[in-house]
């Protein structure tokens, strides 16, 4: 699976203390500031203690797709000295692309094999734009999972592997980007039952100068990536106009590719 | 899917003649020089007309997972003059990915877009080295697909995007590639009833020193790829050995990516 790194941050700061403190600034602060907070979970099983205080500063909206739980696994882990920050976020987010992308930056790719996560370096296009839709509602990736079927037909994997190739050529050169590149049969179709204004803002997208629009992960983030990136003022207002039109709150914005991943401070 | 140009070619060359006459020559020469050779069809239905003479030179050989087919048609379609050889190859052929290669040369990705075949090249590391065995036995393309199952698990497909992903990644760059590269569940397996000694043939290759191995299109070719180019020695000897021990009739050889693609003289 692919993971592409763009410039939304979490940190992570650790600080001696008598015992566990957590305290949580920026998105995902109204979640539990305690001992069940992913941070939290992290740190004490990196470090095998808990007499820390953890302050997690996020930009990252939480459960729409854009990977935030793998993000701040990965920062976690490496806040308390974990030696291989990939390892840990992937098994405790259970998604390797995401992990990968937070810890290498830029166009990653990564799965599972055997029982170990494995991530890949791809070539990223500096020319390329992107713009995303973040709408301002959850989805779990739970109930995003429960929609998919188990059983595909060959021929819908077979597609989107066909697919997977015109989209890392075109990711790694602009020119040879494709709209089809965006197609997907696996997981944007069943899932739009739970985002049904989805397959509109795509096609708004596409038709304002994006060259392709998919999901970002499991949704519902929507993802315009322009050839050329003098495209995505255009394409960041069409998307405004298109969500203010069919009634989706939320924002849009164009977004820059990060390409350090993991930054690690004393 | 992924296509690689080899240094094995066909050459089909066209001269004036009253009526059709098709002469064969290496490969795929046991086939009826007539009307109904795929050279003939191919010029024919570019062309127009038949009153010309062809002549196929092929050192590929035929039903062997090797593009023959393909590589035959885009040879034909270019000798007659057709404006995009590539898409008569692929429609002739039905595998963009074989065209697609034959035509650009060096390492594609390739798909059906509607009823549209596209192709974009990928980056193929000039460090790679690679090795075949090309068995003594023809496996009918129908056959091959015989053996595939309609439905497949969602999970498969997974597991062949995350392979795919690292096995572009490692093409690109020889220090990325990974053994698990060469993984797949959605065509080698069930095809192994058709080609009983190819996980040997596969495990052999590895533990020869190539990074990874896999089958060749629906096969029986098996392709090793080294990382390092100077392990291609070892893992050739170890092919034959492989092959002799296990009775496998056939050839095994180094052999090198080809990265001209078509190529059309007068």
């Amino acid at each position: 699976m692919l993971g592409l790194a763009l410039r939304v941050y979490v940190e992570v700061e650790l600080t001696p203390a008598p015992r566990l403190i957590v305290r949580s600034e920026g998105q995902g602060a109204d979640l539990p500031q305690d001992e069940s907070h992913l941070a939290a979970v992290v740190v004490r099983s990196v470090l095998g203690r808990d007499d820390v205080a953890i302050t997690v500063r996020s930009s990252i909206p939480v459960s729409r797709g854009l990977g935030s739980s793998a993000a701040l696994a990965v920062a976690a882990a490496a806040a308390a000295g974990a030696p291989d920050p990939f390892l840990v976020g992937a098994s405790t987010d259970g998604h390797p692309e995401n992990a990968a992308a937070s810890v290498l930056g830029g166009l990653v790719a990564a799965t599972t094999v055997g029982e170990r996560a494995v991530a890949r370096r791809l070539p990223l296009d500096h020319r390329l734009g992107f713009v995303v839709i973040v709408p301002e509602r959850q989805l779990e990736t739970s109930l995003c999972r429960s929609v998919l079927p188990t059983m595909i037909p060959l021929a819908d994997a077979v597609h989107n592997l066909g697919r997977m190739g015109l989209l890392i050529a075109g990711l790694g050169d602009a020119d040879l980007l494709l709209p089809a590149a965006g197609d997907d049969r696996l997981h944007q179709m069943p899932r739009t039952v739970l985002f049904p204004e989805a397959p509109a803002l795509l096609d708004r997208l596409r038709r304002a100068g994006a060259t392709m629009a998919c999901w970002s992960g499991a949704g519902p983030t929507l993802l315009a990536i322009c050839a050329d990136a003098g495209a995505v003022a255009g394409v960041e207002a069409a998307a405004v106009g298109a969500m203010a039109e069919l009634g989706v709150e939320g924002s849009a914005m164009v977004i820059e590719p990060d390409l350090d991943g993991l930054v690690v401070t004393e």
